[in-house]
């Protein structure tokens, strides 16, 4: 199948489009016309190789992880999928299916590692996969998510990335009504963050350097506001959450905020990959606090999560882009000048 | 009531006799005559004022939390124990008893802060208190245990510190049959902690930088040893343990560790208060990897583990020393040279 997308030709140019062709239907695939994209961070990152000491980009590159589109044809061995139905597609797109992770819902962290929807080797015929910058995508059937009734299209893609990357947390750490969950920087994943620990009913505060957040913070479903520049607060706040994730993507000292953890508190951190300032065991050691991160979270998880924000309304604040605009998007995502995050809308892009 | 025992007079002077009183018996008060006492490295750094940063040693300074002894006489109240009997006193001597962390059992994590064994503040009086390197001491009876019978009292005295520091992470992080658990540092808190993982079923590993330790681990019970400093090997053990106990008492690089844990497995940092090199979120986020701390454990806990060791036949190798040989042993503590751990037999000490 002929397709269009946008895509990176290298490390230094600006995306551009970019024809390609997608592999003929396997028995278990399903091809998605996408309709929306979100548009994270990693897809910078990705473009732009600077990820290359774990991995390099192989060129071209076409990113995007966050799909929301249609069901248009299926193979012949397709039972969960049907032409026409709303569906979606996160940041993995095949596993091994049979190792202990894989087999308790956690194919993110799959041992063979899980195949990545952009940038990855497809697993039979071992090309490099390419994303949600594009018309359409062929996937693996159990990889692919119903999109639930009532979810809105055109805003659900950043929950594939950015939603389950704060929600698995919430859930492994056992956040439920009641629960104090303090969120660090608001961005795509925080302010999802802190909407999803609201709908399963914590007490969200937000943790901020910056008092004019308050109204955000509030209009966002935080009952409070944490300022980290005032030692008094930061010293009255001490030993007061269960859960903090943190979403800040810059190294940064973590020490004051495990202060503010109580007894047995996590500190999640997801937002920054690599090296961090600030480790000191004593609070670790004193209130058996813990420092830890999470990575995604595995398919039936994200169908979970997609359901739950069906059922409780919840979705991110888009800001919605044609597919020309991505370069610039960008440079305003880098500047952190989008609140909260662009999607894509495929719409814009056709082959010639 | 007169007692002697040997103090730290200032931070730089050997610790020397010293005759002082205890109270006079509450009704809730347990007398005990100490037989035995642990030496314990935090009685060295309190003594040399060490820890002045976190709370100045208050002179003269009497260590000792690992303590051993029989009761001598009861207050008007007491219940719980009875003269004659066997008994032992640990790190923690009172609580507030009423929080959430006391209601559960946790009194080292008292919400006003536990009354520690020397160098505290009695709850009532605000007189300093004084450790077990006496021949008496006077101590609330629901902070003294029990010490079962067939555990040998002469070298039980560890187990009131070293030990129960060990065990409590062990319970936390649910080791039982088949947990793969690593120690590093093979001292006073690293040899109980393998006696007492594999106690608890669990599959042990000594992680080493000297090969030499191959007998000694196995001596202690370990299955397995694992050198840190081949790379080889460490790559091989990737993501392979479930619980890493941490002993090492200085500060050092974590990541290397961190990386040999299963996803959701936890490093248990007991060893090294304060700063701390090596804190790379990847391994963290990818597995969601813990790195934690742990601080002693409670008094129905520590019971818990009197009694398990009595069961499992589990002790610690102890030196005996004289009281009068308190500095020279610190002085080999300082520099590793005691297997295990000193215990000073109070009968080498008498009133005048």
């Amino acid at each position: 199948m002929k397709t269009i997308g946008y895509a990176a030709l290298n490390a230094n140019t600006p995306l551009a489009p970019f024809i390609f062709e997608r592999r003929a239907l396997r028995d278990n695939d399903v091809a998605i016309e996408i309709l929306y994209c979100g548009v994270c961070h990693s897809d910078l990152h990705q473009s732009r190789d600077d990820w290359k000491d774990w991995g390099p980009t192989a060129y071209p590159c076409v990113p995007g992880h966050e799909i929301i589109g249609r069901v248009v044809e299926t193979g012949a061995g397709v039972t969960r999928h049907a032409v026409g139905q709303w569906v979606a597609v996160g940041t993995i797109i095949d596993s091994c299916q049979h190792c202990d992770q894989c087999r308790r819902d956690e194919e993110q962290m799959c041992r063979e590692y899980p195949t990545v929807t952009y940038n990855g080797h497809d697993r039979i015929s071992g090309e490099i996969t390419r994303g949600g910058y594009s018309k359409h995508i062929v996937v693996r059937e159990e990889f692919v998510l119903k999109l639930p009734d009532g979810l809105d299209p055109s805003r659900a893609a950043p929950l594939l990335c950015a939603g389950i990357t704060v929600y698995s947390p919430l859930r492994t750490w056992h956040v439920g009504p009641g629960s104090r969950v303090g969120v660090i920087g608001i961005g795509g994943l925080g302010h999802l963050a802190v909407r999803l620990a609201a709908g399963l009913g914590a007490i969200v505060t937000i943790i901020t350097r910056t008092a004019e957040k308050a109204a955000e913070a509030k209009a966002l479903g935080a009952e409070k506001m944490l300022l980290s520049t005032s030692t008094e607060d930061m010293s009255a706040a001490n030993a007061s959450f269960d859960v903090i994730i943190d979403t800040v993507p810059v190294s940064h000292d973590v020490s004051p905020y495990v202060q503010l953890l109580d007894v047995e508190g996590a500190l999640v951190i997801v937002g920054n990959l690599g090296d961090m300032a600030g480790f000191n065991t004593l609070p670790l050691i004193m209130g058996r606090r813990r420092i830890t991160g999470s990575p995604s979270g595995g398919i039936a998880q994200t169908q979970e999560m997609l359901d739950f924000c069906a059922r409780k309304g919840i979705l991110p604040d888009c800001e919605i882009i044609p597919m020309q605009d991505i370069n610039q998007a960008f440079e305003r995502m880098e500047h952190g000048e989008v609140k909260y995050r662009f999607v894509i809308d495929m719409a814009s892009l056709a082959l010639p």
